[in-house]
């Protein structure tokens, strides 16, 4: 057990489905939330909430204040500056925000180039590729040679001679488990702007942004115990300064006349209309929860449930196992039965043992297709089961796991 | 009282500020939050929280069924389809949204014309000001000739002439809370595409798009108790369906290549992401609440308090009150006391009175400098108090609110 008594934090775990235990190994797509967090979330609504900035009454005071203590706690976890912090709705809103101000900025222009990988997440892929078809620069994909998705260093030494004006990547993959090594990929491309989607990497782990030079780092709170609807995008101050606003509305200007606008200044001037006060109040207590078991204990935990889900189920010669199941695989096991369809897998694991996994393409369509070139399988169907563990998991729900995917084999031959 | 024991459901009401019952007439930046909208997001985040959409697992399920039927329960309120409810983080996001995909699909091109009010809060102001300078279409504000910033159907009548493509107005003025005509001005612009700001519209008035012929409605749960981080983006099915996304992502896709994306069917094209489901959920939970009020009676209740408080403080020579006064002025009085700046109003009233107003520009500014034309103080401070009215709110919140003034109006004299 990670932390004595941590598994009462989170009340959902004592519900059972069809009789059986729930088994949450869905945290890639959603992590659950704690009670701490649920507590403080209605507390604040019973309590304290207002609108932030704009008054001087004293709940309206107590609001700012609470959302601007998350904002620098959520700093401090980066090694970045408070003013750095921009609150958006989630990753998705963070990447779209980030293209279409390069576009109205003129920092992406006509016949720049953009790398993006074949195994990022539609949200960091989607934007870059249809942005591109409206604005005319260029778009690429880093294709993984390594072990089913697996993204090889050499794969991104290809492309260093293209000097692309932005690299965005994913630091940890929601389909193929592995960690990316940021740190060697900066150093192929020095001066590119780095933009790193650290939706899967920041619930593990601590990032500095400085020690991996990162322009850009983008992530969610939904995934890593806070509420959802509410996201980071944090940004190089250098670079937020001459960014054009992604939403224009009420706190983030200056001076609005008839005729013309000016802007508030960092982070204000990227946070247009009422923010999700209670969502970045909630946040603040995830991100403090996450502080007292410790990212190293976390990664620690999760790393030797992964490697214990790889030895077991790699044994059944029935399963193919996505990824590259080696140290960099971590949190994420994407896995098909021969013959069965993913979703036929997740409804029986769901309704015969109460285990809770997704199955589909992961909104990595891209990625599916290259699975599907090297699977073994007698028919690969585009779409894959995914478990993935969290803090709140243990090895016994793996051993069911397994139990659970030898049964559904049984059952479907 | 409007409901009996209704105040019971709002437990910040039991507070004190500095000993002194709270009192709090700041519905128009936020409202409150009943506990029934907040249980059940507790409720929720703890017992059946997952992702949406794309699993098929018990809790994603659940979550999936909740977050659709907000959608159903919202899409009947406005007497709209489900699949014309897109939720984003709000009514500036929905705005911002509108804009760039008008842009980005072509229905908005160099030299179109758009047509706003210079009474409109900053959201429905900046995004068109700003967007006409970086693509050339022609933006102008239609000049409130009435009464301190009240709209007049003739001050609209002098641009039907020049056919705006768009025309984006406030249905309820946040600061001169006038409840604006929109039947008339339909009829005056009967093949504009009509876009309106229903941010303090809808906390009072159900509102039938298709009696009003509106093209798109946008509004916030937060100011109606719902949620904060939650907006609705309401759009006729013909017009979204030709409409270009604004967020590019995960869930709104159909099919993703190395080279080329398809859209999903509406809603979803529209929602990249994960949704703030708890924010959707708790949303639906407070338009029951209203429901079961019943709008008639909470805009019967809020009328009778506006009139009650514009009778009481009208009377007071030292105030200025803007807006009409007349049956159009609805839960919003904006006002000055000669000689005392707004934030030192609203820091008294809060100290000593614990009654919470905002004070400021109200996200306003264009329409500050039109009051300052009009004002009779000895010196206008380009910012207002404002009190805005609730279901929570009494008469005798507003007697407090009077002598609040008057202890202000002499501590400075």
């Amino acid at each position: 057990m990670l932390l004595k008594g941590l598994l009462d934090d989170f009340p959902v775990l004592q519900r059972t489905i069809n009789g059986k235990n729930l088994i949450y190994l869905d945290s890639a797509a959603s992590s659950l939330k704690p009670s701490k967090v649920v507590d403080k979330v209605a507390e604040f609504y019973s309590y304290h909430y207002a609108n932030v900035h704009r008054a001087v009454h004293t709940l309206a005071s107590e609001s700012t204040e609470m959302m601007e203590n998350s904002r620098s706690n959520i700093a401090k976890l980066l090694n970045a500056e408070s003013e750095e912090i921009v609150f958006t709705s989630g990753t998705t809103m963070s990447i779209n925000f980030i293209v279409e101000s390069f576009v109205r900025t003129g920092i992406l222009k006509k016949n720049d180039a953009v790398l993006v990988t074949a195994v990022e997440h539609h949200a960091n892929f989607v934007p870059w590729l249809r942005m591109s078809k409206l604005h005319g620069f260029s778009f690429k994909a880093v294709k993984p040679s390594g072990r089913f998705g697996e993204l090889l260093i050499d794969d991104f030494a290809q492309f260093t001679g293209e000097n692309p004006k932005i690299l965005a990547i994913t630091g940890h993959s929601n389909v193929t488990g592995q960690v990316i090594n940021i740190k060697k990929i900066r150093e192929l491309f020095p001066d590119t702007i780095l933009i790193v989607d650290g939706a899967q990497l920041l619930p593990h782990n601590k990032v500095d942004v400085k020690d991996l030079n990162i322009d850009f780092l983008v992530f969610s709170a939904h995934k890593m115990l806070g509420p959802s609807g509410i996201g980071v995008l944090y940004g190089k101050k250098k670079l937020l300064e001459k960014m054009e606003p992604f939403l224009y509305g009420g706190e983030m200007i200056d001076k609005v006349t008839l005729e013309d606008v000016t802007f508030n200044v960092l982070p204000y001037k990227f946070e247009a209309g009422t923010p999700h006060i209670a969502g970045i109040v909630g946040f603040g207590v995830a991100v403090d929860y996450l502080n007292s078991i410790g990212f190293e204990n976390i990664s620690e935990h999760v790393s030797e449930l992964t490697q214990y889900a790889i030895d077991k189920i790699s044994k059944l010669d029935f399963v193919e196992i996505y990824g590259p199941l080696n140290e960099e695989h971590h949190a994420i096991l994407s896995f098909n039965i021969d013959g069965v369809h993913p979703h036929d897998v997740a409804h029986m694991l769901d309704q015969e043992f109460g285990i809770a996994v997704r199955s589909g393409h992961h909104c990595a369509q891209p990625l599916m297709s290259i699975l599907k070139d090297e699977s073994k399988l007698s028919l690969f169907p585009n779409a894959t089961c995914r478990a993935s563990f969290y803090i709140y998991n243990t090895k016994d729900d793996i051993d069911i796991l397994v139990d659970g995917i030898k049964f559904v084999k049984r059952w479907f031959s």
